[in-house]
């Protein structure tokens, strides 16, 4: 299981190439709240999400031989151009397959970085015989968006800042996160308990998908049905191999919110912080916002704005209409 | 003529109340550019513009007496907003006096601060006559959006936080600021001329609306028509009494953008920073990315990211359409 000093090396690797994000404040989130909450504003990150950080650390922590011969995953989302980055700045050469149905503009801004894409039909393809074929035939490294442990140790970077950058006389009662397949979270837990023990670590789900959640309550991993949600890096059926039993040892709580909490964070974000924010991302804060009984009376509350990258229509929609109507 | 001291005081005033707002960094800008580029975020500042700085400083500068009879201004912007919870926070009266076609949205904005509203007819009353009355029958004091050194100190804290932050290791060679009435320019290069004199200041206005260019140009204040300009916070027609000597001594050169451009630059910042940035606060990047001479070889420029307050709608009207075909 990786552990705190596996993410000291991953913010080693990461200095001075992925950006030392800021921690936002807002007195109106404060008095809304009734808590000390300052946000990581992960959305300001390189390639808009705290998935650069991930990806760099796993092509960072290869071999020379290893990186000549390239990395390959399968990723729709935010995680296909951090790793495409990634690459491309360790000169290396990138494999990205993704989903006939991914949007262009993403498939547009991956391949911008560089990266070959190769299309698959998710319902009659197998993408795990796709992965096995590129890592057979071209000895390509496969690096997964969460289920690794380079990557895990990477996105703990998130909480170290945090830490640091909030100050030792100052600790926080909780650290809120979203889960998607659980690597932010497992690798902010890591940091969270060995630098800051007594600081309680939530996750966040959309109800719709609160597979953690149910995990938890089971003691092993349990699969829940794929819905429709919003958040849509946030759409996973059961956690990770690898970040599961992280996350059963050192999560303290999950909490989950509806489509119609995250849009409403999403336009108090737009509204009175000024940030550009994804559905995922504004997920932890909606628990916030909403006031969670999983926060317990935690006074002061480290929130990690995960990502940013929505379109301009669709942002348009999300933040102009009553979060009431809001739909998928 | 205000100094660095007035400045470094407002600082001091500052402390804890205002924030202190983070530089953003932007590799997509960086190679944009072909310059090194730091954001100050001035849009995360409370109220969501740099105002708050010099309206907190002048209330914060008055006699007990002065602050219990209270201040008064006319504005239908950020400084209305800034005021009135500038005033609020020193348990002042504010009376705001706002033009009959302020927007709704404003003015409920500053009745929440706490202020009490005034409307006029801007054709058929006079402004002065009005804030003269306010002055006469209740002893309140003006706090001009501009000119006024209280105001004008505490936006130089903006560049005081830059310099500050960027360290003396890494010095710009360039501060670019946008311009309205100049309260924040005369601030800044207040501050830049003392603490880092090598370092050019560079104004920007919108062209169709560029007083201080010409003014400059003439060497003494010109009045230009007032024409609109989708950056309606620099929809002034001639430069202040008190900004203007400060400007001569202390700015270097004054570049012009147009609506088009600071369109883009609202897009650019929506898409690849993930900011929230009103039109007025894109100019001077607009600046930068449009390459204007008046930045000269400046290979380290910092930019005065403004403000962030635009209704949603507006916003995804602006970032939503090709920017080519962007009109007011």
């Amino acid at each position: 299981m990786i552990g705190a000093d596996d993410v000291r090396a991953a913010a080693r690797r990461l200095d001075g190439v992925a950006h030392r994000t800021p921690l936002v404040r807002s007195r109106t989130l404060d008095e809304r709240t009734g808590r000390e909450v300052v946000l990581k504003a992960e959305n300001l990150q390189r390639v808009g999400a705290f998935k650069f950080r991930g990806a760099f650390n796993a092509v960072a922590s290869l071999t020379d031989a290893e990186r000549a011969r390239g990395v390959v995953t399968v990723s729709s989302g935010n995680h296909a151009q951090a790793l495409a980055l990634a690459a491309r700045l360790h000169s290396a050469p990138a494999l990205i397959l993704m989903p006939d149905d991914a949007p262009d503009t993403k498939v547009a801004a991956t391949r911008g970085y560089g990266a070959e894409i190769e299309r698959f039909d998710r319902y009659a393809e197998d993408r795990e015989a796709l992965l096995a074929a590129a890592v057979a035939e071209r000895g390509m490294t496969p690096v997964h968006a969460y289920d690794d442990e380079r990557v895990m140790a990477g996105q703990g970077t998130v909480a170290l800042e945090v830490l640091e950058d909030v100050g030792e006389g100052a600790a926080l009662d909780a650290l809120v996160v979203p889960i998607g397949g659980g690597g932010l979270i497992s690798g902010c837990a890591t940091t969270v308990k060995a630098l800051s023990p007594a600081t309680r670590v939530v996750g966040v789900e959309p109800e719709v998908g609160d597979d953690v959640r149910r995990s938890l309550a089971a003691g092993e991993r349990v699969r829940v049905p794929v819905a429709p949600t919003i958040a849509d890096g946030q759409q996973l059926d059961r956690p990770g191999e690898l970040t599961w039993p992280v996350i059963r040892e050192r999560v303290d709580a999950v909490a989950v919110v509806s489509d119609t909490e995250i849009v409403e964070t999403m336009r108090f974000l737009f509204e009175r912080v000024k940030l550009v924010v994804e559905p995922s991302g504004a997920c932890a804060l909606a628990a916030v916002l909403a006031g969670r009984p999983e926060l317990d009376d935690a006074r002061r509350v480290g929130v990690v704005i995960s990502g940013g990258n929505v379109g301009a229509e669709r942002f348009a929609a999300l933040v102009s209409r009553p979060a009431a109507d809001a739909d998928r």
